[in-house]
């Protein structure tokens, strides 16, 4: 049998346990598939008094997690700190530098700087693998790198925020309003300290901007992730949408059309009979769509102790095992430079807004979506009571540009109060 | 780079001929993803003069695959043929003789002699790859062998048989009965020459075998899987279970128990809002549940050219890019012999007859199953026009030869007419 597998673990938070209890636990079942041992030698995290659920004493402590990617008995360091400066970036460089290979849980880290790390890495002849990074326990990057790898991609989709899902889901089955579930999900410890980077899409942001780079062959390109929140959803659009036989996820769309690549995490509609729409919950869905294998369709839990462990030590298992391969599945050298496309495929729009109750403002909305180049597919006008009028409108198919400019000759007419909504109809 | 990887391709079937597309259509992706060429340099099947839909004319040609599968220019012999015995047997037996590479489609080939070629491969230092022979495109053997390698598997489930669930979705669908939905099927070419392969579970139980011996390392066992077929489901019991908020499929469900490994391929009963319940057509799907990892479902076309073909050059590239593992996830040598358990599990059940209609013909019945220690959770009586009254019953959680016991004691009633059907309600 080979010499043990030994790996650093940076990060002692609930993934790092949850990596701690899945070697201990399951010391033997591991070295019977890697054919060798798997052991933890050191650790690292800032607090080592903190009481924790697991017995660390068998493992040296290093204060700095740079010390313990640069240790001898270290041959894998495992970043579960998080955050894409200081620390975990120092460490991962440091790591890469000392000639150790690298698991990460960290999708920001990678999204703003895997390039560099790639390049750094695939020179050392190391490896970085982040599994755990993008959808959490579904192993949709060794899915996409490896058993899709004779399929020229078309297109990738995700819902990989658990909490926006949750938000979005918990307003549909309790009728309740964005901000008391915001609250509700924030008590419930479901949001990121900067809860931005949940209801914002920025997370799932960098997780689609992961599975791009792998999918067409294109450098990281988190920077021009078109990116829109969930936090102007009203209760109505869900409901609007229900009629429609639509629900409104939090999807992740990346193609390459004519013009370059594509990609957007914005609220998106989706047929209530798809996958995506039966979605419901904190769980995770990705779609990985191949020229010849179709649709495959992975589903999963997104975060938590288990799934995220399970996906790290899924990553450790293909080091133990030999298993070596460039980050994002071909060298990072032949990585193309992706086209910052805007993102210019056309679709189906919902269009909601409110309109003053007077004679005509319906036609001069209608006019000025015609004056676009936009046709409507289906209006309702809903009841009021005021002065206001409720509107909805499912258009043809229109690019973003043609909305954006149906929408500001709409503003110049009078007739329209507040913000109009505009939401993607997806195809899926 | 390194020197090109050699295919040696057994069968011009639509597999076959898929494989050719995408060696041809996507040469340049291939060699950039696996950092080498992947090329064919050998074809065999029986006819050459057949009309086919792929330039062949750059690759020799045997007619015998075992000579195919002994050639010098061919590192991995790629075997899409079909059949348990007989050439496709022979040539893979050759191939592992002549120091090669196998990638195999061959679910029938494995499930019955899967473990004495593991025994070989791996005692030449060779490996076996069978991506496609499980749920076509989905990668679900990669899935489970590496992405949850860390995770002592609980149980694993599938719909892995398109054609019964194409049978049963149609039923729903359309209100037909069996026989003419079968007759359809057979028309439209989606039956095996031998139909029971598929409606009588072979096929699928061929799949859940080898998903067994991965999740559990154990020897492939497909003789203990218990296998039962569709042919037996009336359209009455869809509408029934549909009553119950239930669908029928042909699901598959490994898992161990106190007593050893079980393995059933039998109609279930699965809520109509879980995805295997939404399921619906040719698509297949497969529940992988580890213990850290929760719940995984995959999901995507388990047949066609193009499907299939993803699978098998996933695997190729795989061996291209020198991933290499035991057959099934560990040494073959350390395969334990599973406890060829009988069916033990409990679950709920749905029974279906028809009882005479007299007047204490139903007391009878539930004094049988209260007999069997069997306890009633449902009960429903359908109309009925002459001396003939339906009856289903769902009980609460009772074994297989609990069931078997009380259907022998109502049979002695004299009050049952014909034979009840009895299916497992599986929580999914």
């Amino acid at each position: 049998m080979a010499a043990p597998l030994r790996l650093g673990l940076a990060g002692l938070g609930t993934v790092g346990i949850g990596v701690v209890q899945i070697v201990q636990k399951h010391a033997d079942l591991l070295a019977a598939r890697a054919g060798r041992e798997v052991v933890i030698t050191a650790v690292s995290a800032r607090d080592r008094t903190k009481n924790r659920d697991a017995d660390l004493s068998g493992y040296a402590w290093e204060v700095d997690p740079v010390a313990l990617a640069q240790r001898d008995d270290v041959d894998v360091f495992v970043e579960v700190m998080g955050g894409h400066e200081g620390p975990a970036r120092d460490a991962t460089v440091a790591a890469i530098a000392a000639g150790k290979d690298v698991v990460t849980a960290n999708k920001a880290l990678l999204a703003h700087h895997g390039h560099g790390l790639a390049l750094s890495a695939e020179a050392a002849g190391r490896v970085i693998r982040f599994e755990a990074a993008v959808a959490g326990g579904i192993p949709v990057i060794k899915a996409l790198t490896e058993g899709l790898a004779a399929n020229g991609m078309r297109r990738v989709m995700g819902v990989m925020n658990g909490t926006c899902n949750y938000i979005l889901t918990r307003m549909e089955d309790a009728g309740l309003p964005y901000a008391q579930v915001f609250e509700e999900a924030r008590q419930l410890g479901y949001l990121e300290a900067d809860p931005n980077l949940d209801v914002g899409g920025i997370d799932a942001g960098h997780k689609l901007s992961l599975l791009a780079a792998i999918a067409f062959g294109t450098r990281v390109a988190f920077d021009s992730v078109e990116l829109e929140g969930i936090g102007a959803i009203m209760i109505n659009d869900i409901r609007h949408a229900a009629d429609l036989g639509y629900r409104i996820k939090l999807l992740g769309v990346a193609q390459v059309t004519g013009r370059g690549l594509e990609q957007r995490m914005t609220p998106c509609l989706v047929p209530v009979s798809s996958p995506l729409g039966q979605l419901s919950g904190g769980t995770n869905m990705v779609v990985l769509e191949g020229d010849s294998v179709g649709q495959v369709v992975m589903r999963g839990a997104g975060a938590g102790m288990g799934p995220t462990a399970s996906a790290v030590m899924g990553d450790v298992m293909d080091i133990a095992r030999g298993m070596r391969m460039p980050t994002f599945g071909m060298p990072a050298t032949q990585l193309a430079v992706p086209v910052a496309a805007a993102v210019t495929s056309a679709s189906a729009w919902y269009l909601r807004m409110m309109l003053v109750d007077k004679p005509g403002a319906l036609a001069k909305v209608a006019t000025a979506l015609g004056d676009a180049g936009i046709s409507i597919h289906r209006m309702r006008q809903y009841d009021h009571t005021d002065a206001q009028a409720p509107v909805l409108i499912v258009t043809h198919k229109a690019t973003r540009d043609d909305v954006n400019d149906a929408l500001a000759r709409m503003s110049k007419t009078g007739v329209v109060l507040g913000d109009p909504v505009a939401l993607r109809i997806e195809e899926v």
